[in-house]
């Protein structure tokens, strides 16, 4: 019976500082043996996902040559939108399952199908009796919350918010509202050049009291997190890399 | 300048199926390198915190012999309580950091203060300008979304509900109408011997249309991942098993 993989990739995007580091420093054992045997991918990009396995390689040699491995990519729903909400085409890409092999998901860093449009495989794969099987790995989003000291027992994620000024304020508010009434930390994400005017947003709606934290760069040298106030953020001048993910979680007080 | 190191555990309890797997199996190589260098820990136990480490400690040597490493044991708040909500008393566990040596947090299962009271002290240590690093894991919530094929752009993890059935079947329907309203993942835990009793309870309350994901024993030998719609699991009888982990998740069609 064949299995649809789901391989967490690292947070480095295979760059990290110079040369990437060695990818057992970053996965665990059984991840990168499991990816080592795959014929099939599907991913984000066929591109990195021949990165990454010339890194499993090193540690652990591939089953068969890179060239002689299939690699497909999603198709890219735009951002935000629900990626369970359509993926006819998408159930095409379980024909290498279907046929009897096993098939990973690779998404370009953290957990597959997290906070990315490979949900929608996966839901194909539930939907045509292949079984999904998750491999443990880091996902920016919980690392960013366990490190935020904010509430881990309450929390969500809402991926991206609206860019323009007046719908970002009003989301940015009810978010802080949602939060307050529930006691539930507001997770969010951006696009890197956008990391600072997000920083801004935040501190122009959001009240003196609520918890803010960002995580920049995490896993990577350099990278940290930062949890105070709003209060506390708008006495100090902070500039986000823009080239690099964050996260940002929110508590109203 | 000293550092609360969030270090991930395994999910299998250090137990799995007879012998426990080797930890570089289930980690990645710079948590147990990380790991092993560490003096001061807090944790949920120190029980299995010495098990970890003997885990730790038979792939990479410990810095020191396993009598002379500091395990304190955190506060435990009542289940379902905001974590962050006191916490006087955690930050004097802070005491090693402070004095300028490295600390380790560590939880039972996955990340420590996702799901778990450590986030005390992790506020704790941003309030006291210690420096917080998390490092790469599982997180059993984490994988769980990610095998469900439910909407991983916009969730939301809310931890235990009640238990008397009324207030139970009131907060399931209030979740279903969130997930509705939101296009959120809804997800949810219970302790293992009540798994049966919630998912009946979700079968019962939730409408036909709603997807259902139920992951048991998530990186464990014979752990799994179903998805379906209500309508599908009432048709088939599911008994889950009372005493491992089950991770649900819900979304409103």
């Amino acid at each position: 019976m064949s299995r649809l993989h789901l391989i967490p990739n690292t947070l480095d995007f295979g760059v990290s500082a110079g040369e990437p580091a060695p990818l057992g420093d970053l996965l665990p054992g059984v991840v990168i043996h499991t990816a080592a045997g795959l014929a099939h991918w599907v991913c984000e990009n066929a591109k990195t996902t021949r990165v990454f396995l010339k890194r499993v390689d090193a540690v652990c040699p591939l089953s068969r040559p890179l060239q002689e491995i299939s690699i497909v990519e999603l198709p890219r729903p735009p951002k935000g939108r629900d990626a369970s909400s359509d993926g006819g085409a998408v159930a095409e890409l379980l024909a290498p399952a279907l046929a009897g092999h096993d098939l990973g998901l690779i998404s370009e860093a953290g957990l597959p199908a997290l906070a990315d449009p490979g949900a929608l495989l996966v839901a194909a794969a539930h939907a045509a009796g292949i079984a999904v099987l998750a491999h443990p790995g880091a996902s920016a989003i919980a690392l960013a919350l366990a490190a935020s000291g904010l509430n881990g027992q309450n929390f969500a994620f809402v991926g991206y918010i609206p860019v323009p000024a007046e719908a970002r304020a009003a989301r940015i508010r009810a978010l802080e509202a949602t939060s307050r009434r529930e006691g539930q930390t507001q997770l969010l994400i951006e696009t890197p050049y956008r990391n600072g005017a997000l920083l801004e947003a935040l501190l122009a709606q959001l009240q003196s009291a609520t918890a803010l934290s960002v995580s920049v760069g995490l896993t990577l040298p350099g990278g940290y997190t930062k949890s105070a106030s709003v209060a506390q953020w708008r006495q100090r001048a902070t500039t986000l890399p823009a080239d690099v993910p964050a996260v940002f979680a929110l508590l109203a007080r």
